[in-house]
């Protein structure tokens, strides 16, 4: 399989990059790579190239960038807001939303939220993972948690259409609502679902829809893939 | 939140049934219920009932079925056949699979399956647990492990579509394909994507269709979710 690594500043073709310490040691003891290796780089914004491991030390090593593979294609500005779970269904939610293109995660601190308190540097590393492994060349921008009313407050007609999981039969299919949406965001609770007072003020911010994902009770981040899923692969 | 299990024998109104003993422990050390609580009950063929916990002694216990809630619905067939993956992807994938409303679930053995050993048992017990959860009433059946070449030299016309996972560009899109589609059946391959003997297999294989799901590589678990997703949200 071609090693993929996700390199934290601009590259470009005839450059020579020094590794962090993190990357040597993954190249050198996890993949037992040597010099010479041809690894595929990208830094999310300039696109993907080949590279050559030019020089392995102990803590330190060198790519050369040697020519482009990819361009960088353009994001959508499609993002989800997600109440945080627990340490291991937020982890899966990162990882799905990253493969299915999300371009921004926020987490959401809701009336039911149990867990306030979300590792944002362990979800950026989650993340970064995944679009090495997926082939993905932009990485999703992960947010400090922000409370729901917020967020809400400061929704408008310029934002994505905000799509809130609705279990209570009110919303409408995937099929309905998303024909000729290009931007969207998807905002789901946590396992006890939103409050009344939050229902009534997401019924009342503008440019939101509710969506029905069908008759069983999906968990939170079941719900937070399956709609990501929807949108993204219609 | 309501405790709902699943009992593996037939219910009526009116009757009394013995709890096994992992039931038992289930009610009466981790969630502590004591002798009169309600309970929601569903055996997977005849719906959902209403009962009292009559009888909780050390290793026994017994409830009553008192009254109806929901009638059963009509299972839809739709199938999963899926390579088995590292234990906890597999698990995933089941899970998942049981919320979104997989009827039955089938282990593959490919060409590139890594992980030939399949934890049936496990498995089931997994389908079950996300029913209780789900407020699902039927249970989807658990099949043993079936070879591939198996599964597609018996597939015809009388059996529902065939979507394989197609990331060679020439599958398409769900909103083409499963326009009018009632019964299908997934399959998924395993990391390593299906062998060209078996991508020829495929295509000579009547009532089948390539699926592609975005110019993403999606993993493997995420392929089976976003399938499923997107037939049963649709």
């Amino acid at each position: 399989m071609q090693i993929r690594l996700f390199i934290d500043s601009p590259l470009s073709v005839g450059q020579t990059v020094a590794l962090p310490e993190n990357q040597v040691h993954y190249l050198k003891n996890v993949l037992r790579a040597d010099v010479g290796a041809e690894l595929y780089v990208f830094d999310g914004k300039n696109g993907e190239f080949a590279a050559v491991l030019s020089a392995l030390g102990k803590k330190s090593g060198d790519i050369q960038i040697c020519r482009v593979l990819r361009g960088q294609p353009a994001a959508r500005d499609v993002r989800l807001y997600f109440s945080p779970l627990k340490r291991d269904c937020t982890e899966l939610v990162a990882e799905k939303a990253t493969e299915l293109g999300a371009a921004r995660l926020v987490p959401v601190i809701t009336d039911y939220t149990a867990m306030k308190r979300v590792n944002v540097e362990r979800l950026k590393a989650t993340v970064v993972e995944a679009c090495e492994q997926c082939r993905r060349l932009d990485v999703p921008r992960v947010d400090e948690p922000a409370l729901l009313r917020d967020v809400l407050s400061g929704w408008g007609e310029s934002d994505p259409v905000l799509f809130h999981l609705d279990e209570t039969g009110r919303g409408k299919r995937a099929g309905e609502v998303f024909a000729g949406v290009e931007r969207a965001a998807f905002l789901t609770g946590p396992e006890g679902g939103f409050s009344e007072a939050e229902r009534a003020l997401i019924a009342k911010t503008p440019n939101t829809a509710g969506l029905d994902l069908g008759e069983r009770i999906l968990r939170a981040e079941t719900a937070s893939i399956a709609a990501l899923a929807l949108f993204m692969c219609r």
